[in-house]
């Protein structure tokens, strides 16, 4: 975070248009020339109006990027769509480009429409002030409960160096099987839409879809990955694939670290089971449970209720021969207590990082997922975030 | 609450036995002739050690049934199941029954044994207290995080006054799936083992199986229902079936209004599905969203949380038809908002009691289930269970 990425030929920006009482809100990023662009959205039946606008649009080159906070845009009808419309209209000229250049992606609160003529007066500053080292400026924007900007980078090599720079925002509303609002990641480096489209497909599912802080599924969700056009630099084809799930792995870990109210994150391992798909029911299952998740906050090793939530996921489980570790010290086997000193797992249990493993005993797949402590602060972010 | 019911020949009693530092612990039920029961167990592969006990035995006539709070005996291995052989040994003696005539339930921490000695110890003193007007003490004894004891009774005609009295705890670990810890129920009607069955469980489907606190199945749940042996009183059985019904039902919303940390109950009605299953799991998935339940908490009309949380169910849904009231209220309609006075539904929302409907507009199908909302006290109450 200390040094902020710069991509040549991507200009950010961020405003305070007036979608929030204050602070930025509306974030512009422009592609000087036509950019590839690769989106992945909510799988909520509900899906909000900029992606029902992006997903007519997302397979052309694109020329810019429109996301605002202080407001979902989702369920506002055919009206919201058209507000986007309005706002592409307004931004078009200012930046020579067409209106199916053009994307949106917002974040907020759900069933109000957008202020569109103050985002549309606001659009000729966030244009002017647009600039290649703008990044944290666009990341501030996107912000809603976030506690910090989230920007992560990597560099590699190829015919030249290439740059891989991300920005998400999170942190309420983090789903179990799609776990952002917004994730945008741009780059610099040429690759053909069918590897970008492998290696984007499989660092999501390696990174975003193995976080959760509170099992919700946004209407929002979106991820998007911006590549430069070109013949593809082959060579650099595989750093490039681990760059980007490096990219991807650092911002999910600062959405699920910075998760609302969160005091931990607990990562959960799931293994000795028979097939993968029932590992990671187990881990979603302990990774969502209010009481694992209040015991976490509580520092309490309490593998009692992180063995009645193995149980209650749905799958075979014999607990008689369930082996339960926390921060490396085991703490049930063969489903029974072994007696630990409840001090020092105490002290254990109380930094800032809690390992979980769940061993069944029982086969060769596994899964890991990473979730929050459930805490006061998760109850008066949410309690109060409409007021 | 005011009155507490009493059946002849049912005698109950409540002691501290030493399994928790403080309080009634330890609650006995003796049936001075044998009688009937009919127990359902949670759906939990965690199951405590009184379940797979009662299991071997709760088919044939029982005399006595031995209830405790403070720990609840699950993971305790073959341990767990032999400190209950103990137990029934101590108690067998004192009333006059043998060993497979007494059923046990337990509830607390989970990976503790039983302090079966000192449970043995307090037993003659809980066989000499017992007496047909002791339900409260019993009612006591298994409390954990309740915060009063849970009495429900109703009373009907047939060839005589028949009573029908329940005894119930919750109030965390509240699943959705089967929604209690304990509950027992006792009644001097006789009833067929078919009529019983069917009864029993039409009525635990549509009360306890109707509520959630927070979703969390517990290894323990347990719903006992004692019947009198003999012939059918047929001409009541109607009578009968009401009546169990409504002491389900009360003694379900007493677990619920009493959910851990709960300060409103919120009833989620969904109709105009297609299929009830999908009703179902949108009103279920309504009822278990953080967001939704710090909402209610929030005392705000918060529809949007609602939508997306329906939209999350894994069902088919058209957010364009979507209407939803709160209170009465119509909020959004056709998926929109309609404009609401916030400063009038903030204060309907305020109440104890919150109804929220969602009609899919979509078909003829419905269901309905209460929840909680998620407060601090929830998160208070669980972070500090076991210290």
């Amino acid at each position: 975070m200390a040094k902020v990425p710069s991509i040549e030929g991507i200009e950010f920006s961020g405003v305070a248009s007036g979608i929030k009482a204050e602070g930025l809100d509306l974030g512009l990023v422009v592609f000087r020339e036509e950019t590839n662009v690769l989106a992945v959205y909510t799988r909520n039946r509900v899906k909000a109006a900029h992606i029902l606008y992006d997903r007519r649009i997302d397979k052309g080159p694109v020329r810019a990027l429109v996301a605002n906070s202080g407001c979902a845009n989702a369920c506002t009808g055919k009206e919201g769509v058209g507000d986007l419309t309005a706002i592409a209209s307004g931004l078009a000229p200012l930046i020579d480009a067409n209106l199916r250049g053009i994307l949106f992606a917002s974040t907020g609160v759900i069933g109000k429409r957008l202020p569109a003529d103050a985002m549309i007066s606001a659009l000729p500053r966030a244009a002017r002030l647009r600039k290649e080292s703008g990044l944290k400026s666009f990341a501030r924007a996107i912000m809603t409960t976030d506690t910090y900007p989230k920007i992560a980078h990597t560099t590699f090599r190829g015919k030249k160096t290439y740059t891989i720079a991300g920005v998400a925002k999170g942190s309420g509303m983090i789903n179990p099987l799609f776990a952002t609002m917004l994730a945008f990641v741009f780059t610099d480096f040429p690759v053909s839409p069918e590897n970008v489209k492998l290696a984007f497909s499989q660092a999501v599912r390696d990174t975003f879809e193995r976080i959760t802080v509170d099992g919700e599924c946004s209407t929002n969700d979106t991820v998007m990955l911006f590549t430069r056009r070109g013949q593809e630099d082959a060579d650099a084809l595989e750093a490039f694939t681990d760059g980007l799930r490096e990219v991807l792995k650092e911002l999910s870990m600062m959405v699920v670290r910075d998760g609302e109210g969160a005091s931990r994150v607990a990562h959960i391992m799931v293994k000795g089971v028979r097939k993968k798909e029932w590992a990671e029911k187990i881990a979603r299952r302990i990774a969502l449970s209010p009481l694992t998740k209040t015991a976490f906050f509580g520092a309490d090793p309490n593998w009692g209720r992180i063995i009645a939530a193995a149980g209650d996921a749905g799958v075979p489980l014999d607990p008689a021969k369930v082996d339960i570790t926390l921060q490396g010290e085991m703490v049930a086997k063969g489903g029974a207590e072994i007696a630990f000193s409840e001090k020092k797992m105490k002290k254990l249990m109380s930094r800032k990082e809690i390992s979980v493993t769940v061993d069944l005993n029982d086969g060769k797949a596994s899964f890991d997922i990473y979730t929050t402590d459930l805490t006061y602060d998760y109850v008066k972010i949410n309690a109060s975030y409409r007021s």
